[in-house]
């Protein structure tokens, strides 16, 4: 077999760069559990009515054949999730009996996605949900707290800073309606384009393909390039003269949560009306995160309030929630270099050897270790100890331990700065910054 | 849409259950980081002439292909991986210069195999292995510590008791070598096959397969059924009158694990010459592990040595590695509710809401609670606290915090003992047993 190469849009990461994923991703699931998400992990595959239900979505699955099938269609029915909503959606009407609701969960899984991999778009890739669902009634004060909770989570990551931009469907949507436009959803979906193809390309597909008149076009780009971290956002809207309930109940909503977000955490949200997210299953607040000064990049973070997605007919199960693009975010970080791990190993002691026959000895000293929540292992082979020092160098091991001899008791070495001294085995204890790898962020 | 209804083969569960395999799963990284070992994550997906390089398992193999490929074949080249041998062999290779040797990592991850879901088998399930893989050469301790450290990394889990049922490759193979077999693989085949066919089967296969005599095909059968906790087994293997050098080799290489292993973790291991393991590539050591008692389940931990896997022509990567079968352990455990969370939420305290004007006040005091790490949520609705107490007791919340009012100071409830008191909110503290969901294991 010759050496493989890596398959694009399927990224992996060495050692050292899975170390900052993990504990970037403890993190994340450390605070959604604090705020009092459960996990939930469901299947990777979904029937393929269920993935084709929704939204703009069925070009990119990935639909699942068994290699000794009798056909090439017979499996056909499976495909691997393209994101981490529909599963959920899925999962709450499957188990509704079982669940507490308001259900409250968080899911950190790969989502599959066979689209052509470009810009930062991985054809495998991980994301963190956070959710809130409940029965037949959702309170709006969820569509506040989910942005105010993945923010949380984010605090204390090294990561470049973030503005979540906020709307509301029910503004746009209103705002479309009391013009007099005959289709707001396909209007949302021209809207959504605009970082894409521009104003000029969005005010003729307006016209062309929903038959906005070229006045009701532009009042349309005005509404999107409305924006404010304030809540002036919502005189501007008035002042383009459309009128409607809809368009105001979203107009205080926004209000509401721009207001409760600025006194929270100051500089966190911004009001835009460009927000439209293509998918057509939000019917409120919508939500896309961009990295300060990047938003060419995308959103990395995204989701919004869903009255209709799980629902079996009889009862509706109205949530909302946002996605964290965690491949999207940290991959292109880690490949630059920006991020790193201290060292590739979780290992903080390395047991020198200074015989084979030792190694079980050695072995011992380091089950001690390990016993008071000390990462070690024994060297590989009874070198000579400069060998075995380098061994612990070149994995960034900061400590090496002398085992006892005829000659002496334990001594313990620190690689970095080389200074070595008698070591009581039962109490010693490295400095808390050196027990586990961290993550060092570069300037 | 209806109720959905389970994929069988694709085992999800409920919150609570999702508690207990997060933990056990966290309690295995834990150990697995303190032993050195590194975490690695592959991709789901491997080319397909890599998956149906070795063993048997092209039945098994998911084939992927894109819903808007041109024709059906057109992705075909991709499949999911169906174990984290072959991707982490892929992986070695790819990224030879850039892992320091020897290399020890673990990986935790879904595999996809679809086979008919029965006796415990899965389409998806969770993976935990361990494997330590060297360049050029890999020394025989490693095949003596690999299953010590799974050991020591389920040590502290309420699962069942377990046997790893040891063999050696070059004992099997150099016995039927040194009795005059003429495809000793084909053999290693057949006589895996004992616990499913029988023993006559065996010798009857033996005989139409690889031509053996009858006498040489009972004489494998005796070597099959030859099993010791102690080093014993070798001069029973002596007793059956082959000889040969790779079968001696075996022998003592055995003895050695059996020897080492009785002394660090008594009880442990078990020689047992029946264990062959299907799959070709193993070259030393195999495992496989049983519940105490409960043989028939099939083998929850198995593995071995493998010279050859992972070698690009110029360079081979020999390792040696051991895989727990996480779902296949814990689903029929939680299923058949030997196994159980303290509460289905991570939540340690519910602060209740005396109307939801108050809700962002209640909000500040939840936070400073999970400044200090303790999970806390505000209540969904300003409801009479009678409801609002309830709403906690069904999630197994063990407190609810009522913030201060003008009538008093912030106080706090033990709903299970109902004692209410006065509360610090910048000293409280739950019980240590209290703070995070734990473990529950029926009798």
């Amino acid at each position: 077999m010759s050496k493989p190469q890596p398959l694009s849009g399927f990224p992996e990461l060495l050692p050292r760069h899975r170390i900052v994923e993990q504990q970037v991703v403890d993190h994340l699931r450390h605070a959604f559990e604090l705020h009092g998400f459960a996990n939930v992990q469901t299947r990777s595959v979904e029937p393929m009515d269920q993935l084709l239900r929704k939204g703009e979505t069925s070009k990119e699955v990935y639909v699942l054949r068994r290699l000794q099938a009798d056909d090439a269609n017979s499996d056909a029915g499976l495909g691997l999730h393209f994101d981490l909503t529909v599963p959920f959606a899925r999962y709450v009407l499957e188990n509704s009996g079982k669940l507490q609701f308001p259900f409250r969960r968080y899911q950190i899984q790969p989502c599959w996605r066979g689209e052509r991999p470009q810009d930062g778009r991985y054809r495998e890739f991980w994301q963190a949900d956070i959710d809130i669902v409940d029965r037949d009634t959702l309170p709006a004060h969820y569509e506040i707290e989910i942005p105010l909770v993945m923010a949380d989570a984010l605090r204390g990551l090294p990561l470049p800073g973030i503005t979540i931009h906020v709307n509301n469907r029910k503004l746009s949507q209103g705002f479309y309606e009391g013009l007099g436009i005959g289709d707001p959803e396909e209007t949302l979906r021209i809207v959504d384009k605009l970082d894409k193809i521009g104003e000029e390309a969005v005010v003729r597909e307006l016209q062309e393909k929903v038959g906005a008149s070229l006045d009701q076009a532009e009042k349309c780009l005005a509404l999107a390039k409305i924006s404010s971290t304030d809540t002036s956002f919502a005189d501007e809207v008035r002042a383009l003269g459309v009128k409607g309930d809809v368009l105001e109940e979203g107009l205080e909503a926004l209000t509401e949560l721009v207001e409760v977000a600025n006194k929270r955490a100051p500089g966190l949200v911004r009001a835009d009306m460009s927000i439209a997210r293509g998918l057509d299953y939000y019917t409120g607040t919508v939500y896309e995160t961009f990295i300060d000064g990047q938003r060419d990049l995308g959103s990395i973070c995204s989701g919004g309030r869903y009255d209709t997605l799980a629902s079996d007919g009889k009862t509706s199960y109205p949530g909302v929630g946002i996605s964290l693009g965690v491949s999207r975010l940290l991959v292109p970080m880690l490949r630059a270099g920006r991020l790193d791990a201290s060292r590739e190993v979780p290992t903080c002691v390395l047991v020198a050897l200074s015989d084979e026959e030792s190694r079980w000895e050695a072995s011992d000293v380091a089950a001690k270790l390990r016993e008071r929540g000390i990462a070690a292992q024994v060297a590989p082979a009874a070198q000579k100890y400069g060998k075995q020092i380098k061994f612990a160098d070149k994995r960034g091991i900061p400590f090496v331990l002398f085992p006892a001899t005829e000659e002496g008791g334990p001594e313990v070495r620190d690689i970095r700065s080389g200074e070595q001294e008698p070591v009581d085995l039962d109490s010693w204890t490295p400095p808390a910054a050196d027990l586990k790898p961290g993550i060092v962020a570069a300037e």
